[in-house]
């Protein structure tokens, strides 16, 4: 598949504009730009009628100029090519605070004004657009998710492209439009992202095209990237598979004659390469455009600030002019700078932009931002899901075989790809053979626009027309599911549990963003980000330390109740059912922690459903408290937490015949949260009726035991609450050993049992003897042969 | 600075080896394969002397042989080097579970035999060498701080290119030789790392030697990088700033030759570069070397197992040969395949290589697994410290002027880089200016080794001399620090709070190494890893929501007690009391948490660092309970919440003039949890002494207020402790309205004070109205003018 010939810079029409049209477009460009100096320092005068005075000044100036007269350059440049081509395109801005830049011109469209009645399209509503601008209760300085048009904050750098990409994926006939910073250009989830053009299928996939602004400077450094060699850059974009072409400069004609010319160069590559692919049903890597904008930062603001140099400086980044309000100096400069964009020629005598300009931006839906596509919910089809029960594993009875817990989930997977193969995808970073959901590849293979060898077909699994994404980085994954949601579809996203904390920072931006999108009412529901979390700490023993890290949950309890949920499937059947919940759900981020080895099989499907819709319950099999109140109450949360804890009771049930256990499940982590904290809390008093008001409490967790503290650290038994779980002890071990270096084996939780139960004081202490010697022995073998007895390993339920 | 031409391939020497070097450095190759083969099958017969049978055979088939024959190959090649031109070099290995590859070769150079007596160079030594791997208890499947010559342990994939980088600095004669995996290569981190070539000094600093291992292949898929065009590879890495030399093939004569030519032209031409910047005093940034190496997963494995290809191919990336205890045809494949290195050409009877072989191994200290730069604790040097004391806020008494409080600190760090600078970086991404660290400058300015324009000179502070770093990647700079720390130097990392989440998994992997080092004997003390969390949440207020997260310091709790710390300094003498007690500390991760603006001071020096000293402490001046047990206890931690909650004593004595309130103020965090739990935290006894048995205890916390009830809910007290902190609520505020909507203002806690105490039932009542009713007129206030009231703003201790 050898990729065509790159084109070459003969190729773009030399001033594509028109005098008129040049001119019109420049002055779009100015009413753009006065606004975003507008949103910074304005509090009155919006149409500069009067001269300006300190009154007119904010108190306060908050905002960031240097990226936002990029932005919008770029932004109605695709304007215009929207209107030529009928273009079907959304606009991601990557620069960190460029909110300006980009609510400028979707102010300027109308849409802003259609959602947000205040800020209507007249001097009132200008001024209204001026004022709430980073103003308490007001517009943020990113594209937050009020942005009409916005798929992406930006307000944490680095994944831009990635959820350019996921954008992209299925939408055919979609142009994703991306400004990346070169300040974000040197984080290390954007640097890797330029390959995901290797994913990206020209047939079945839309185009993203990539606008790198080199406007040279971050908050008071030079970026990396404007800092080499024309000839570095060049290679660097080809070498990502890219032909990168240049628009450089600084006079607005010249760069808006040479931006116009590329830009439509871009466009009709592109679809070159669409059709191309189209037409013969090949479906090769094109070497994609891509534009590098080396633009001035803070382009058309102050060049000169008390002798220090501002216009193509850092010094630029945020406020340019500083002490307006009381400097007459600087408040001149002020407006100096603001009537170069002659407003007066722009907008008419009640504040509206004039007619000529007007028209230039596209109309309706054609508008960048009231495109459904950054409204996804609006285009989401709901999910076609075959029955869940017809995966179910079936069961004699409760902890007598073993399966993996994975491998049935893979067949619904790739059921549900199969009903749905243009709005679903499953994610993974190279593990969905290793976590044992390889089943999908039979409904589509891994997504591959890059070179094929012979011996792939044995196995590989590879096609250009995969929906299962591949690619040895979280962050790539992680941003193409959000992008893929975003815009109205659905995905599933399976991870290794020690490195998802790879995705804390991206994960935690997420979750900010559904939550402001649940308070924003013209936003509509997007598919929830369902994340597998699998190959979990218990089965690391033998990848050693580094792989050992339950800890992602204590970063998901951390955001907002209204979009995260948590589940510990202790099963095949439980992990279907809970997978089956989230698949149907909107607005959330689903945490599901299910260990993809071979483990005890506890419920069949009729009790795993009910058991999960509960998310929390008694397992009367387990237990033998029937019609009593228990002595003790052995719980526990994920699977392989559950083997040791029932191991324990029976270890507790033969030596103590009398006691009375009761033994609890939970799969809904946030059901140990009081009611009042999370919409699917326990009331107190269901809390109590299951936890007992004074019985001893042995818990057995998956994650770090302080978690489940924190959780139900209001409860009214909380101070016989006693938790173990994974403590930061491990290195080569065999699981049961594992287990027992963090006191989360059978033997431990057994002695803990004892060691809280009064009345076994005398005679427990013998019994306590015995399990430590069984501790020794399992050490012993394991360290003679190098895995865990037999009888350890394959322990079941005896009764 | 125009980088010189680049080198072409012409220069390469042809065959550089003998026919009897090349027979020996095959045959060494092919004793580090035997042993990585051997670490992965064998239990026992270690020598082949006798048939190989079922119970020579591991129970449980354990490692990663794909990457294996790689990274011996490179490692040998370099050894050959060192022989040579004696260089100072180390190795780190990028490619995840590589360790056979590298515990062979050292191995094989006596290194672990020295270290690991019971792991002789006999055939006992041998048996015990391939037993313990991957076995519990044993030895690990990553370069494990238990592995001689490791700074980098490779559990967790794409930072091996940043600690290479960060072993070089500073180190000019030390080449730093860094096989990257091409699996790693797709992650985010590695992905933007090769840009630390712009932060490289070839006078002052020693050299990078990155060898991309492009074998091909992930767990079951190709890599990215190995199916692009060698065109597109090429341009990639000359984008990157390098000049990529390929080492391509698969038969191992013709790869010696290609290899030793190639690699030896590597080191000639680093050496020339690094003479002539340092002969012209010229410190421009060449075209580095760095090599492809493609070659064959798996290489010299089975080539095809039960029909599958296997040498070459994905399926040989862990045990390449499954089931050969019960499989006499696999057992017999896999006698063969070991048998093909020919062990009794390479081991004499004794078990111990044959010494003209062993010959090519360096000597002493010249060995890769014995250089002390991987072992650094050996050369550091302690940390020459002013007296912190001298950069003093002198105050006259408590709670009256305000300060930024990151500047003095700034003014300490620019003294001890001017005392220490040729040990010592300071690291912040583009944030140290923004976080007022800039009197650093003065001392050194940043590291910059890219191009320079004029105006640089004003303000830009770049010098190729420079050693504060700084780059947009905090992935980068943390792999730096890491890399600068394990080779014996010093660092302070300086970055915004709501970003720091992005190093989440890159501080667990650190945690975990630190914890693990620990343990190793001969491993020497290194320097702490000091991480100042600033820009915190409760300033975010204007830069809105995606800015606002405290959550970090969730994930440290989780780790490890003997390597972390928690300090939350209140002001400005408190920070410089804890950032030298930081600065000298060795093997923690510290992290101090404290915001950059312009905050209220409490402590003059003597009382900071007795306060600091203690960890914990009632502030008598901001009490009133002297004498008495109190009613009330109001306690903080953090600057901004220690603030509000002193505002909050005021109104609470104010209307209250009979309660009894003790201040406590919390700097070091860990004092809340029981002195079980981390050694640093409090007794039983002490703390009730603090917190009372049985009175509301009001905590204002800077993070997420569950994390205190996860460390404190073991108290006697715990019951009656009351947390606010940040919960998730904010979107662009102001600073006090952002505090209202979390309940962590002074109002809210004088309000929850209240509730709490009985005896205010009914006086509390009308005090309770009018402290809402301030709530909404501050809100007011700043909905209208953008600020909050200067009477809050400027609040001051009235006593």
């Amino acid at each position: 598949m050898k990729p065509p010939a790159p084109n070459t810079m003969t190729d773009i029409i030399v001033s594509p504009l028109s005098d008129d049209e040049l001119n019109r477009m420049n002055a779009y460009w100015r009413a753009c730009n006065y606004l975003a100096a507008g949103m910074i320092y304005l509090l009155d005068n919006p149409l500069l009628l009067t001269p300006l005075k300190p009154e007119h000044i904010k108190n306060r100036l908050l905002g960031h100029w240097g990226t936002s007269p990029g932005l919008s350059f770029v932004y109605i440049h695709i304007n215009r090519l929207i209107n030529k081509y009928d273009l079907n395109a959304i606009f991601l801005a990557g620069p960190g605070h460029g909110a300006p830049g980009v609510l400028a011109p979707v102010y300027l469209e109308g849409t802003y004004s259609e959602i947000y009645a205040n800020k209507s399209e007249d001097d009132q509503g200008l001024l209204q657009f001026f004022k709430e601008f980073s103003f308490p209760g007001g517009i943020g300085s990113h594209c937050t998710p009020e942005t009409p048009g916005s798929i992406h904050e930006g307000g944490e750098l680095g994944y831009s492209i990635s959820h350019a990409y996921g954008a992209a994926f299925d939408n055919p006939d979609l142009l994703v439009a991306v400004v990346v910073g070169d300040g974000e250009a040197e984080t290390g989830p954007l640097a890797t992202s330029w390959h995901a053009n290797k994913f990206l299928n020209p047939i079945r996939d839309g185009a993203v095209l990539p606008i790198l602004h080199l406007n040279g400077y971050k908050i008071s450094n030079p970026t990396v990237l404007s800092r080499i060699s024309h000839e570095e850059l060049e290679q660097l974009f080809q070498g990502y598979g890219y032909t990168p072409y240049f628009v450089e400069g600084s006079d607005p004609d010249t760069m808006h004659q040479q931006m116009a010319g590329v830009l439509e160069q871009c466009v009709l590559e592109i679809r070159r390469f669409q059709d191309e692919a189209r037409r013969t049903g090949l479906p090769t890597r094109p070497r994609w455009p891509m534009i590098v904008l080396r633009s001035p930062k803070g382009w058309t603001g102050p060049k000169e600030v008390d002798g220090h140099k501002v216009e193509g400086f850092w010094r630029s980044h945020q406020v340019p002019l500083s002490g307006v309000k009381e400097n007459p100096a600087h408040l001149k400069m002020l407006e100096d700078w603001l009537r170069s964009y002659k407003p007066e020629e722009l907008f008419d005598s009640n504040g509206r932009l004039i007619a000529q300009l007007k028209m230039l931006a596209p109309k309706g839906t054609r508008r960048m931002s009231a495109n459904p596509h950054a409204n996804g919910g609006l285009l989401r089809k709901a999910l076609r899901l075959p029955d869940f029960r017809d995966y179910a594993l079936a069961l004699e009875s409760p902890g007598k075989v073993s399966a993996e817990n994975t491998r049935p989930l893979g067949k619904f997977l790739r059921d549900i790809m199969s009903e749905n193969n243009s709005n679903f995808r499953v994610f993974g970073p190279d593990e969905n053979a290793s976590n044992k959901l390889d089943d999908i590849y039979k409904a589509s293979k891994k997504t591959w626009l890059a070179s094929y060898l012979p011996e792939d077909a044995d196995g590989s699994e590879l096609s250009p027309d995969g929906r299962v994404m591949e690619m040895l980085s979280e962050h790539t994954l992680e941003g193409w599911l959000e992008g893929y949601l975003l815009t109205g579809r659905h995905g599933f996203f399976s991870t290794y549990e020690a490195f998802v904390h790879i995705i804390d920072s991206m994960f935690n931006q997420h979750a900010k963003w559904l939550a402001m999108s649940k308070k924003v009412p013209w936003r509509a529901s997007v598919s929830s980000l369902n994340l597998l979390i699998t190959s979990t700490v218990w089965r690391q023993d033998h990848n050693g330390f580094t792989h050992q890290d339950p800890g992602f949950l204590d970063v998901v309890v951390n955001k907002s109740p209204s979009v995260t949920r948590i589940y510990l499937p202790p099963d095949v059947n439980c992990l279907l059912s809970v997978a089956n919940h989230c698949l149907k759900s909107t607005d959330y981020i689903n945490v599901i922690v299910c260990d993809k080895q071979k483990h005890l099989q506890y419920l069949d499907m009729d009790a795993a459903i009910k058991h999960c819709t509960k998310g929390i319950g008694i397992w009367e099999w387990a237990s033998n408290d029937a019609g009593f109140e228990p002595d003790l109450v052995m719980a526990s949360a994920g699977d392989i937490p559950t083997k040791e804890a029932l191991a324990a009771t029976v270890l507790l049930r033969e030596n103590f015949p009398q006691l009375k256990i009761r033994f609890i499940n939970v799969v809904d982590l946030y059901k140990l949260v009081p009611s009042t904290g999370h919409p699917h809390g326990l009331s107190d008093r269901d809390f109590d009726s299951l936890f007992t008001l004074d019985k001893p409490i042995i818990f057995n967790f998956h994650g770090y035991p302080w978690l489940i503290h924190r959780l139900a650290y209001r409860r009214h038994n909380h101070d016989n609450l006693h938790v173990r779980g994974y403590k930061e002890k491990g290195s080569i071990n065999t699981p049961l050993e594992l287990a027992i270096q963090n006191e989360t084996d059978r033997f431990s939780l057994a002695i803990d049992a004892i060691n809280r139960l009064p009345s076994l004081l005398v005679s427990g202490a013998h019994v306590k003897q015995k399990l430590r010697d069984q501790q020794i022995e399992c050490r012993n073998y394991a360290y003679e042969y190098g895995i865990d007895r037999p009888e350890d390993d394959h322990w079941q339920w005896p009764y």
